[in-house]
């Protein structure tokens, strides 16, 4: 069957904000077999809002509509579905207790403009929504003689999500055909996004049956493989058939077969050999601790680290000799790996890793461009160091960066 | 004048993939007085297509699609365009003969599906794509009796940006009657959102003929002031009063009246003291410094820091004694002290900063929750200490905390 997401608001026809909620109810709908044709974003005017209706009932099974339930003027999507659909709305008496309740909870006053939340469409099951004071609706009807399944569920997306998972979900599990989704999701690292694809379409391509996404950031590379047959084993079977293939197409690459993150392969690597890892960053500034730490429970394998922005530092916290600092300068794969070397002794680490690099957007030479990075990673046999130059603005090269960095602390680990 | 955008591909329909190109196009069409009334997100199916460019020029008076220009089967915007205005496409010699340059260019095989980014729609003016293979295209055309710009642009992000600028917007200037935009960025820091609205909706509501925008994330309030008058005078000087009204309603909340980032002004102000700034972090694991080094030459007045997650590290990177460990715990005011003392000392920096807590999911206690986070300021002079407590899961605990850490340093400074 197919959909389309109506989401509801002006703010989101400014450069500022964007609709977020449709990407989570995409993946929900897309769970049991549901397509998202369209969506379409519309400011909050009752003419705007009618005609957005409209064409959504004209051209789709079920539409949802997202925000514009709140108290004020501008919430018209109540209105506007009714208007749409020609059904009356009326004021719902239940609704209307449970908005005073709600202000005498918490002591807040009952402006009038606040019923406006209890007003129901006709023929509309009202969904409760325990995170917040505009319920949810749900339309079971007709438009131009075709059965149309209208949702209104409210835009915050605390309120948005619970809603749409408890209360639209099994009404619609309910109607549509039942289908069983399988999902796995693949992740590689440092992998070159036109390399992956060459290496991959001609795989992919011959799974007509298997949709796969493949998304991309800087170092690393997420493919998506989604399945949908009239059983769960089907369906499985065919994304493990295509995902084992392109696991061995990807090689070492691949860091994961289950969608975990590279900084939790990482710490599960780390876990597993009983290892710890400390880290000197010069110019990633902590952003590789920032990301191992992101990860609940990293303080068993994660101990810490220094950030030696400057030469003093990267002396007194990583031992780096100021003479190879003179004679080779802080960007150097020498400076790189006395950094590794130095932060894994004076922690007692297992494994020490040094970053240190041009960022941009000045300080580039000839000899040492923007963008170029040496690293190094350390332990009690030896210290290996890389070099690497990457292209884009200053963010893109740090994040780069520290992809690489965490990439190596697995390679070396596996 | 009204636009809509419409954001031409069926990846936009996964709940992987985000149009974001709509945001910078509506950026520069609200500069010349162009409101964006509907987006619209369509796949790569040419009935959905022509329905989705029928509607919009229905409703608008500009429609921009982006997308659905390259090679491929897929690609289909052009065919729809054409379809939908009821005009013909035809194959332009001069696009074909520099499809052919480009290929030999780049030593690449001309296959005969390339060839397709050389039609154009009659009475279209092609629009020279510089980092791309694929022009876009500008219709000034009429549709069921009344005139409609219709642009073609491509899809990627550094082929859409340039070519919208350098080839739509001025054709646009020529069309739009000539508006003047005044826009001002205030931000704020540590407000809640309710108490920042609470404070300024009786100001900015009296402002009609501003368009205020309310950005907020953990910690970080971001008002956009957007005024569109005949004269650029009269528009500056309304965003100009409005902006001087709520600077002095936010007060000290208040860090900046030009849209600098917090990081921007923690730096300022270190410059313009002379003073160097280091960072010792436990909870935040590196996200401070990360933050501070986002800039570039921050290396001025930053000197870096000790990501000290493990007790040993606090001890040897911080100089906190292991019996103030011992008896306040990790987590605590005394220690926060230490480490922004210590780390102080050992880099011989102006300031000091300590963060440490208690940033989940696991880890808490009745006496010091999840979200509990110990602050600390020092200089010569002295040592300062702030308990607080954030709400949200690891993430946006840990925001938070970066967040309230530089705006210490901001007030220290101030």
């Amino acid at each position: 069957m197919k959909s389309e997401i109506i989401a509801v608001g002006s703010e989101m026809l400014t450069p500022f904000r964007q609709d977020t909620n449709s990407l989570y109810l995409t993946e929900k709908l897309n769970e049991i077999g549901v397509t998202v044709r369209f969506k379409t974003i519309v400011g909050d005017r009752l003419k705007d809002l009618v005609s957005a209706i409209r064409n959504a009932l004209a051209r789709t099974d079920i539409v949802i509509l997202i925000g514009g339930l709140g108290p004020t003027e501008d919430d018209l999507t109540r209105e506007a579905v009714a208007e749409a659909l020609s059904l009356a709305l009326r004021r719902d008496a239940a609704q209307v207790a449970a908005l005073h309740v709600r202000a005498a909870t918490w002591r807040m006053p009952m402006a009038e403009n606040n019923l406006k939340q209890a007003d129901v469409i006709d023929t509309a099951t009202i969904l409760p929504n325990p995170n917040g004071s505009a319920p949810g609706q749900w339309l079971d009807t007709t438009f131009n003689g075709y059965r149309k399944l209208v949702m209104l569920v409210p835009g915050p997306p605390n309120e948005c999500r619970p809603l749409f998972d408890d209360e639209c979900m099994p009404r619609l599990r309910a109607v549509v055909p039942q289908r069983f989704i399988a999902i796995r999701t693949l992740k590689a690292a440092m992998i070159p996004e036109s390399q992956a694809d060459k290496l991959l379409a001609p795989i992919y391509t011959t799974y007509t049956d298997v949709e796969t996404t493949i998304l991309a950031k800087a170092g690393d590379i997420q493919l998506t493989l989604l399945c949908s047959k009239p059983t769960l084993d089907a369906a499985q079977q065919r994304v493990d058939e295509l995902a084992g293939r392109m696991e061995e197409a990807l090689d070492d690459w691949l860091y994961s077969s289950e969608g975990e993150s590279l900084e939790q392969i990482v710490l599960y690597y780390l876990g597993l050999r009983q290892a710890t890892l400390a880290v000197a960053e010069s110019c990633t500034g902590g952003m590789v601790a920032q990301r191992i730490t992101s990860v609940p429970g990293s303080s068993r394998s994660f101990l810490g680290g220094a950030v030696v922005y400057s030469d003093p530092l990267k002396t007194s916290f990583a031992n780096v000799p100021p003479d190879l600092i003179a004679k080779h300068g802080a960007v150097s794969a020498e400076v790189a790996a006395a950094m590794a070397e130095g932060i894994r002794k004076r922690t007692g680490a297992t494994l020490g890793i040094g970053v240190t690099g041009i960022a941009g957007p000045t300080g580039g030479t000839d000899e040492k461009p923007i963008g170029r990075i040496y690293l190094a990673v350390s332990d009690a046999q030896k210290t290996d160091t890389f070099e690497r130059t990457f292209r884009g603005n200053r963010d893109r090269v740090r994040q780069w960066a520290s992809q690489q960095a965490l990439d190596l602390v697995r390679r070396k680990l596996m």
